[in-house]
């Protein structure tokens, strides 16, 4: 799913995979580009400069040593397979989920979160199913479900289909913003592992795996236990880092994968180098990269690839940043760029 | 266009006029309870008590006597209009105006908004149309746009569909936050008018109108021109006249009408009494009300019928609050209410 935003970027190189599962990657970068364009001319007074885009900033009203940040995200379509197997509640989780770790990016605290809930047909226990799944998630982060909006709306939606997308609002010290001018060549990139898809590629996943498959068994399980794997949320995992390490900056490894947002908060003169040997690809996404034949490249743009959040630290916090939080790895390093260089490396297995 | 919230009530008597439309009434107000039933278990030591539910209220941090209020909203299928007749900025800022005005009847001031955007197929040009139709509402609010997501999602939207929802976060003295127990018999019921449906009942209005008479001539110009008529913000009348005025409570009138919508920020000792004869219905939603053959009550719950706010103020301040902006009219006032009598009265004219 091309999932472009004021500052989400795609490349054009997917177009081709991407293209025969119906999304268009350099559309999707034509639209941000016009976005920046036209929201140009004029900015609030309190608007703060966004740092890799993962949420927008607010000074606090009152304090300007504190900023509120913002995000809204959605699921994409995995709600068509929630749908397809009649199973709600997760896609409530796994949007708070993914909220609360775009802002975790730049280090903020969840404070409430809000949903939008659209369907074809009001089944209230359906609702109720999606709701709770943002509800026990968000309690879960200590963030308060503020609102919602569920609209009915027939001749938008087929009967059985909905859309849900969410905001969430946070808190931060403006200090405490991790600066990608403090990374140096050398630091250490611990990665935390992923479930599976979390909330990107499901529209190229589905069209690898049919829906007659998904109750075949895969992998201890089913394919649809493995497509509808959870998308955790990493904010006590980054806490329990960041009380031992010195964390200088993070990502959130959603659509467009290590490749596209490790390098939003790198300074452009450093790169990242990932050494696949070094964590377990997840076997949804093995299956998914064989049967759509993809390129090395393009695995790590499509999907996460076993990654779920990156977090860049001095080599020397390392050791105590892997002891803090269960399956983190040190799955990389920072290194100096040679000017047009790519910006991200990922080394194959041999 | 049922649109449960957390609060919106939804009442079944319309369960005849919409369900022939598709949309079931009884159901967003089952979801409702459920919701409520759901998220009763636990709530963010922040998270401050509703007041007729046009938006959530969370404590500023730092400062215990403001507080954040949020609302989330979507513009109906209003979008399958605009659409048809690829007129696209106009739902961007129909609905920032929309949030703009839930958040206002809490008095509060626009603080940033944030857009979600799905479509079956992503054209840049029709995605940047709608984000500018976002971004010179919120402009004109001064309201930050800090963000946004915009989804390409060709297995649940149709190429030429899209849905448009957002989020705005805005900002309140706790204090000056108002208080049904404020309100008096004998007080004034402003109301400042609409301009057509604004974001509600559209999922009726297309059953009634076809796309074929989009071009016919109506009211001076066109169905499409009285359909796509703009939402406006309140936000610069309301201020002028709490400049003038004591405000007691305010309503935006959007689903529900002024039947549901004006209840919601009355003590229940107190009913609200309109008078058709004070002001007038806009052409198109005569129309829509005799094509419908609704009756009196079904058209004052599905529709405006031309009153887009409202606001309670002591009769003394009424004519102030007239001069002080341009539309306002005397539409009604607050009596006692007897036991079970119904909230809203709307007087027909004879």
């Amino acid at each position: 799913m091309a999932k472009p935003s004021f500052v989400r970027q795609n490349s054009a190189d997917l177009r081709d995979a991407y293209a025969s599962a119906g999304v268009d990657i350099a559309s999707g970068a034509e639209a941000v580009a016009r976005y920046k364009d036209l929201t140009s001319a004029w900015k609030h007074a309190a608007q703060l400069e966004e740092i890799g885009g993962f949420g927008g900033l607010f000074e606090l009203p009152g304090d300007a040593s504190k900023a509120l940040v913002a995000s809204t995200d959605g699921v994409g379509t995995k709600v068509l397979i929630a749908a397809h197997l009649r199973r709600y509640p997760m896609v409530g989780s796994d949007l708070v989920n993914h909220c609360v770790n775009d802002i975790l990016v730049l280090n903020a605290t969840p404070l409430f979160f809000l949903d939008y809930l659209a369907l074809g047909k009001l089944d209230p226990q359906v609702a109720a199913e999606i709701v709770r799944g943002c509800y026990e998630a968000c309690r879960k982060n200590d963030c308060a479900l503020l609102g919602g909006e569920t609209a009915e709306m027939p001749d938008l939606y087929d009967p059985s289909d909905f859309d849900l997308a969410g905001t969430i609002v946070g808190i931060v010290d403006r200090a405490s913003i991790p600066k990608p001018e403090d990374v140096r060549a050398g630091d250490a990139i611990v990665g935390l592992p992923s479930k599976g898809l979390h909330t990107n590629g499901y529209t190229l996943a589905r069209k690898l795996i049919a829906p007659s498959e998904y109750d075949a068994a895969f992998n201890g399980a089913t394919f649809a236990e493995a497509l509808l794997a959870e998308h955790p949320s990493y904010l006590k995992a980054v806490r329990a880092i960041q009380s031992v390490a010195r964390v200088k900056a993070m990502a959130h490894i959603t659509g467009g994968g290590l490749i596209e947002n490790v390098p939003r908060t790198l300074p452009p003169r450093l790169k990242a180098i990932f050494e696949q040997v070094r964590w377990t690809v997840p076997p949804l996404l093995q299956e998914l990269c064989k049967r759509a034949e993809l390129q090395h490249d393009e695995r790590y743009r499509i999907f996460n690839m076993g990654i779920g959040y990156t977090i860049v630290v001095p080599l020397e916090d390392a050791q105590a940043a892997l002891n803090a939080a269960s399956g983190a790895k040190v799955v990389g390093w920072i290194e100096e760029r040679i000017k047009e260089e790519a910006q991200v490396l990922v080394r194959p297995v041999r």
